[in-house]
């Protein structure tokens, strides 16, 4: 069997398993087709990992499948977006099947558990790199932007931050305490904020997925709305395993460090109030919107100088 | 200057450039959104080139612009579709501001002739390697398949075909002759035949761009539709330059080698017939769609055993 009809064996099941009725066309002609509902809107985005930068060297294969998925389905979850289909550009040094099985393994249990189909894709000879495109939709005019950000609205996270980002010490050198395995579950395996996501529509006014890190990302909300934000370090929600884990420490990951793949929000106070408690339950509020520009942090003091919010600050 | 702010500075000019009205938010946010006229559908494709594989070692940036763009639109030419924006994932060693901005104006180039604007994307370090995702648009039920050729279609391909292929020696040893000019400048900048997949909307049975070879693209398009094809070598559509070139040589660049990025077509006797002039005389009839799988060709014998239509007779 030739190696692209092994990677076409392994990858078409993921094509129809899943996802939108509105995929016309998958894999296998020169272009896939998609239908949008009337009265919605398509969203996408692109993202590229790349072995050595985005994930370790001989990162497992499976947990990579779920991973790349997850990080580019999580943009989705930023807009509010439902998920619709996504395409899978694939760069590999050769094209082994057990290595392709357990990534086709991971990607399609990410792609069943968001709802999201295999519409198409490129399978090329290379340095290890994936891009994946994801598209999704929204009712028209509904999507959630960074833009939109007022003085006086709330600013919340979702979840806790911070145990992907202190995962990665940890990533060669497992250790059996189940704080360790916490850490480590966060980092392999992110969960997209979806259903928040679209709970939010008509209610936040700014919302961005926490990749970067909690202050990089709340500062481009500012930046793209022209704002500044007053945090309360204090606020700042960290899972009781980081907190066990790094103790103070923890703070510094949990508003620096990236790969949670939370959902940071603003919104107006009268629409905190009107957030269901299934909603408000996954929401902290850590601060407000502000007249200015950068982030200013009550009780973080420590966080001086140190790549944290000084930093941040600066290139708002 | 960070090297990110960089990148969006030389990029960001194309976002607005062109394109369609239809995409309602370029890059800067977690997605881009994009608008589809009632009645029309979505088509995509996605396309990866590795330095290397797909593109020489130290390949002119501005040349490298314009060709990884053109080669992605060559997939919305083949559906029919009309161009509307595209997403670029880019990956390089080192942001260099001479390189970027050579790759920015041929990329900048291509997406003004084609009409279709930079909708988003993501830069990231390694390896150089680009996927650039095209997005296109087809009246409802419109799109051009791979699957519908039927026995009794003409088999036809569009300009003529091999230039490319046989350029690929010349790359690294520009030669001064005008032919040589001729068949590289082929391989440096293809041109999608949007207006001729455009025109065939609803008249061509089956359609695919010659990227393979016309004879493993031809093959696609009959491995899909379940049927095969009667050549003719004498009718294969070479330039002047190619057969000066080559001579008889030049049929093989032309049967086997890819990169053209002409559009290999079927349709029905009466379909041919009632082709406008302007469209005619962009195809050559080169053969018919038979019962059965694979191709035969007349006047081909010399082609035997060579990789050529042997080998991709085999494979359907």
């Amino acid at each position: 069997m030739g190696e692209f009809e092994l990677i076409r064996q392994i990858f078409m099941p993921l094509a129809g398993q899943s996802g939108s009725a509105a995929l016309l066309l998958g894999p296998g002609d020169d272009c896939a087709i998609q239908r949008l509902a009337p009265g919605r809107e398509l969203v996408f985005s692109i993202d590229t990992l790349v072995e050595g930068v985005h994930f370790p060297k001989n990162y497992d294969a499976e947990k990579l499948g779920w991973r790349s998925l997850a990080v580019a389905v999580s943009d989705l979850a930023a807009m509010g977006a439902d998920p619709e289909c996504f395409t899978l550009a694939l760069t590999l040094p050769e094209a082994r099947r057990e290595w392709l099985e357990a990534f086709a393994k991971g990607l399609g249990a990410a792609a069943k558990s968001f709802g999201i189909a295999l519409a198409g894709g490129d399978t090329t000879r290379g340095p290890l790199t994936l891009s994946i495109q994801v598209h999704g939709s929204v009712p028209a005019g509904q999507a959630l932007l960074r833009s939109g950000a007022q003085p006086g609205d709330l600013v919340c996270v979702s979840g806790s931050v911070g145990d992907a980002g202190a995962a990665l010490k940890f990533l060669d050198h497992p250790d059996p305490s189940p704080d360790v395995a916490v850490l480590l579950n966060r980092y392999h395996f992110p969960s997209p904020r979806l259903e928040l996501g679209k709970a939010l529509r008509g209610l936040a006014s700014a919302v961005i997925d926490v990749s970067d890190g909690l202050l990089a990302d709340l500062g481009h909300i500012l930046d793209a709305s022209g704002v500044g934000a007053q945090l309360d370090a204090d606020l700042i929600p960290m899972s009781e395993s980081l907190c066990r884990m790094m103790g103070r420490g923890g703070l510094r990951a949990a508003v620096v460090a990236g790969d949670d793949y939370e959902l940071c929000v603003t919104m107006p106070p009268q629409s905190w109030r009107s957030l269901a408690e299934t909603v408000k339950c996954q929401l902290t509020v850590i601060g407000t919107v502000v007249v200015g520009h950068g982030v200013r942090m009550d009780h973080g003091e420590d966080l001086n100088g140190t790549g944290g919010y000084d930093h941040f600050g600066e290139v708002q």
